[in-house]
């Protein structure tokens, strides 16, 4: 049984917006509400997926490996958020792992069932579309990033993004991830944070402090196409 | 009016192989079927989307500009492809511009009356979806190979992907739009084709020839998470 605080967390998804409780409890007949602690490995790439995940609260990484080891962190996830959708909605294998940032909960939903209900509810199947499409634009949004910027930039942009109006910012997670997800080594991260002094920026181990924001916009060059946050996107672009 | 030809080009992309002659004229109703010169600007990113554009033949890139106009290749496509999908479905601006790579033609579809056909056809939303998904994928599989490799070892996955099973390889456009394309300045791939000299590769011009796959294999490490193409999904992973 899905409590109603948490009933009313999933709908702050567009997708699950109109859902009722007897829809959800059926979407989740054969998934489930857990929680994790810290660390915790969801899904690992490869695997067929059973399951739709919806962030309700923590944060959670998806992350991939070479076949030497390394890990590279595609994206961070923070709550509420679904994720694994189109391998979900195809059958598909997952294309990346997954693995909790923080103490976490995840609403799991069966893929099967939800594909189905996908497939014959229009009320469904229109916002899912605009999520689909939201994650699509997400990662466009990041190899711009990727291919446009240096670290240096990169880092910049993503600590105005992270600050918003504020002049101090606590990293949301450890430097690894961060260095990860920004495409760095931790010791190209490291001097990025350095070089970034002389940009109005200073650090005191994971607060970072907007000293001259003027200087750190001038320099790092945030794109509204890149860095400002988007709007839940509709299937009508309403 | 559409060419039997073309309906059937059309019918090869999985979201319209339903879809009748009549239909697609209502969709085309105020869009229509272009042909296009090398090096054609399509649309740029930023403008509000008015059409979903189907490639029929030639190539076109999708890339972005940073404010000093330094641009970066996002994808190239290749015929069959639908682009600009998402932005399409949800009337959101452009995130990428486009430009025809080679001489096109590209069919081009309303996007309000594409929108209201999705809403409304299940047979349409369906397969609409599973584009959607596989175009989300395609990036997934491109930011796992940004991040997870060098330079050298993404040019040596590129290139084996690209000659399938043959052994001799012809770039499909110009070594700057590949570069781009890779995530890396021309100067660092000319770097690149010299570096792969020594795992196998010879270069002559736009000409490569893979000498020794095995060891052109076993630099590169392609990984079947990032590089093998991936079937045409659909909405229930038939």
């Amino acid at each position: 049984m899905m409590k109603q605080d948490d009933l009313t967390l999933v709908r702050n998804l567009p997708m699950f917006a109109k859902v009722t409780e007897s829809q959800l409890a059926s979407l989740a007949v054969r998934g489930s509400l857990q929680r994790y602690p810290r660390g915790t490995l969801l899904f690992q790439e490869g695997d067929g997926a059973d399951f739709l995940m919806v962030l309700l609260e923590g944060g959670v990484e998806l992350f991939a490996r070479d076949q030497g080891g390394t890990e590279a962190v595609v994206e961070t996830l923070f709550p509420v958020d679904s994720f694994i959708l189109a391998a979900a909605l195809t059958g598909a294998p997952y294309l990346m792992s997954a693995r909790t940032l923080m103490p976490s909960r995840v609403l799991l939903l069966d893929a099967d069932i939800f594909r189905t209900a996908v497939a014959a509810d229009p009320d469904l199947s229109a916002p899912v579309m605009a999520e689909l499409a939201q994650h699509f634009r997400r990662l466009v949004r990041q190899i711009k990033d990727l291919k446009l910027r240096t670290g240096v930039q990169r880092l910049g942009c993503y600590v105005l993004g992270l600050a918003g109006g504020a002049d101090e910012v606590q990293l949301p997670f450890d430097k690894r991830t961060l260095a990860s997800r920004l495409g760095m080594t931790a010791e190209n991260l490291s001097r990025a944070l350095s070089a970034l002094r002389d940009h109005g920026l200073s650090v005191q181990g994971n607060r970072l402090l907007i000293q001259d924001r003027e200087r750190l916009t001038a320099f790092s060059r945030p794109d509204p196409l890149i860095d400002a946050p988007e709007g839940r996107l509709s299937l009508r672009g309403e």
